[in-house]
């Protein structure tokens, strides 16, 4: 297996390895519908200056699902080349065959990325059993130069990794961790609770993230963490000191946000958000379209209540 | 427009475009994973000798959401060189983005197929809305030389193409029908009373396939008619002369046949059951995997009840 | 067993005992919430001179789970006297526990009624098993001196009747046939198919009440055939000769006030459309709130493109 | 209104009115099916015994669906007596009518309970809005002499108590808390959020109870708690001390009974575990069944793990 940047082998060695928080970066794209590269380097460059642990490039967030593999392969050797190796770099390599999934697990880790996420394949929900999950994330697993995070997200997948699922794969030397982005809590606290203390378990849905910190995830991935990062890392150490009230009333503070980015106007709301505090994010892919001015309005009374709006650099794409 | 052959012309100048018996052909591969051309070849020259009405390459049943490019292109070109131009042709291209949709219903419409058949984009579920739907099909029927069926398939999607969606699409001239792959006979009966006489709306579902004829579907395209297409051309043909008692026990005759290939085994099943028939087959492609000794037993049985396994050719693969 | 009267038991004897179109009739309660006797006795009469089979007493349309035990046995009572013995009428007699469903099965027979619907129990719905089911339903039969119709009304109670359960129950000889409110059209078809032909089929549903008959239901219990009793006799009788399109044209010529009455604006809906028709409704009980004005005018319209309100008398109560 | 016991009135004065660790208790049964009024009283001075805060009687586990009113009545009766005033009596007296609802509530408080648990109505599910639930309990709290707890058991009902509605009832004087038997943590956090903090959110999911404690609950009435009162005491007060890893353990510790009890084996599995600890408990009352003796030994095995077999009084009923 590559070695890992030292940050993260030191904390490896200590706890965890991907424990922390991470966000899911957007793909900005020009009106022409093609990447950003300029903006896609400028808006990396400011998350590098957040206390954010490290990215996650081609997430669901990232709209990987409607890239071809040269913009996929693009996208992280433009990341990769802003991120310093001191800062982990993980990307989404899910693809509905395992073959596909390999793949690109190769090319990411070729690109120098520290660990892959993969999401579940999903299409034959019928026939994606405990079983057929196991031995596709083995042998992804197997073929894999660098750790493999499991990914969960039945919103989108509409299907389900069972905790017995999970329990079994984090018996593999190169699986390293998972992401669970859903809101059922008593699913996440068994991920938790059948896994060993070094399998990492991020949280992804910002509703429910003070939840997830309390059933015992190690750490986040999550879309409200590009808006907000300061918030996401202070709520995990205020859990880590037993303060749970103050906790909990950070959660409630950013509820109003948390339903607009997470839920209600996905990658759309996302990218408005974004341009809304000075990054690069551009119009999403279509069949995705760009958010209303009412919800834009909403967005900024959001933003601008949580203190999101206030350090926007002038300077724009 | 390019010009439909003879036949389907002659059809839709009558009353509907792609009424019949569709069937979604499997792709056979190879003990190694790829392809296996000369028994696909074998596979549609049987095909052409039954009443089927014509062939899709691509669907759900064909493991397309596991092929790359590469090999869907390839596959048209098999498929077409096969299927004598009076008989239609059908080939999926639906992608997540509507850019990829587009790019891919031009390549297949230069290979050659008569029409395509689009299922809906799905993995950002919440923002796959009336609105996003009505504009992506709009954008892939403008851009296609050739029909587009919508194709509506919630059990592998998660989402459903609203009636009013299908009713403001039906308007368009290069939309000229849909499939929907349900057994909600309600919903279907509102996509057939909500588009003209001369939108084809086709079935999908084989244990509800007698209901959704009564419900005045104009065929179907189905995967169980590439088992036993004799049985589905004769139920059509039975409803459309009112004899309703003897479709509904035809139906009745089928269903343990259709549950397994339909639902519970998926294309491992269809797959296991036409190597049964002596089709060429193979294993699905990972993460699918091929049904138990105890599966393939049943389907043996199954389709011996049903008379299916008398006339195998003793040639194999 | 009590002897059946006259016309229903020919009909037994020669196919079916109770098949046809029943209605589930309203409980009309006054300004003070008590039954309104004299209404009831007039809106029965005025039933008495339509095509109806017959009615249903205490079904979830009468409101019955809001009332007491003393107010159902007087509304049988009541309707008893008005409906002629060669009307047949049934009470629903269902309750959670199995002993106060034999209680008032007990009371409905000694108060003359001809059988009994008698709806699942439902409020510990991870233990209403089949098992259970069928020993719920075999106490209540045998302890029954009239008929017991089966009910599974899952849109209310939230469990099914497997078609499993129902073979089983079919077999006794004092369960003379079912009523199944759902239009999931595959279930219906699969009581048909598992059912001997002289165990009644009625289905429930108004907005699929078409493709339930097609799927081989021998009548139909339905709160629309208070409103338009004609048009739903002349349906089955349409399908029984083999007119699939008039009939299904029918079912379109329906859809607007199936489904304003059936599901969206409940038993208060079909209360106010009962009002507009010259009957006497009142409102219903609290929880339930009387329709709005604007829902009582679409009301109003629908009924009279059925031509529903062309023969309301003139007196009102 | 009529006072209530001094210990609650201080504690209402202070903070919370009902909050700490309730049970339900269970109905238990003679051979016969009536009511085992002796064992009952044995029940209730054993349970005296223990830390438990008060109790709840005719909730769902104490089968109240299938209980009569005169069965309702006397059970009332029974329990007070045994209940000292210190220790808080709450009755269950949800009906499906507001009316029922309301005179079951006047012969509650006149039999001396402290408060009453009102779960939603819930048969005419559609109907059941967030208007028509805050105009039922509004009625029912106005006419009731005792404090009014919501009560929101999706499980049972399929409705929901929208955070809304609760936030509009928590202004009611005489509506001091409530309680939710979910499992969605996000819910009850909203419920906690959106109320005042004199406003009692008791959490009724054994399986996610350190989850509903960290949200915010004040108390619980639990199944569970009937078995084990010691432990769920004192996971609540680890928390109330910022032991968040101690709590969590204690919870992964409890799950195996709290899924058994909770969920998986219902009422039956609560009185089976009540008999095996020396409890008077009998059979559940038709339809529901006793468990098979497979699950009594598993649930005296997962007793056996908590230490709860160990003070197993010898004599039995």
């Amino acid at each position: 297996m590559k070695p890992l940047h030292p940050t993260v082998q030191a904390c490896a060695a200590a706890t965890q390895r991907f424990e922390g928080v991470f966000t899911p970066i957007i793909t900005p794209f020009g009106d022409d519908g093609t990447i950003n590269e300029e903006g896609l380097r400028r808006n990396v460059a400011r998350w590098m200056t957040t206390p954010l642990t490290g990215l996650v490039v081609l997430g669901s967030n990232g709209e990987a699902p409607q890239l071809d593999d040269a913009e996929a392969d693009w996208l992280i050797d433009i990341v990769r080349s802003e991120v310093p190796s001191g800062r982990p770099l993980i990307a989404g390599t899910g693809r509905e065959s395992t073959k596909a999934t390999i793949a690109a697990t190769r090319r990411a880790a070729a690109a120098g990325v520290d660990a892959v996420l993969v999401r579940t394949p999903s299409f034959f929900k019928s026939q994606m059993t405990t079983d057929v999950f196991v031995r596709h994330y083995t042998e992804v697993a197997d073929a894999s130069r660098v750790p493999v995070l499991l990914y969960n997200v039945t919103m989108f997948t509409g299907v389900s990794l069972a905790p017995e699922a999970v329990e079994m794969l984090a018996l593999h030397p190169n699986i390293a961790g998972m992401k669970d982005s859903g809101s059922d809590i008593g699913q996440i606290a068994e991920y938790v609770a059948r896994t060993p203390d070094d399998f990492t378990v991020l949280a992804g849905s910002a509703t429910t993230l003070f939840h997830a910190f309390c059933a015992g995830c190690d750490g986040t991935i999550l879309a409200l963490a590009t808006l907000v990062p300061r918030e996401i890392v202070s709520m995990k150490a205020l859990l880590d000191e037993g303060r749970l009230d103050e906790a909990r009333a950070l959660q409630r503070r950013l509820m109003p946000l948390a339903r607009s980015v997470g839920g209600l106007h996905g990658v759309p709301g996302l990218k408005a958000a974004l341009e809304l505090m000075g990054f690069a994010a551009g119009p999403p892919r279509p069949p995705l379209r760009p958010v209303s001015p009412q919800t834009r309005d909403l967005l900024r009374e959001q933003l601008d209540a949580l203190g999101a709006l206030e350090k926007v650099p002038i300077l724009r794409n």
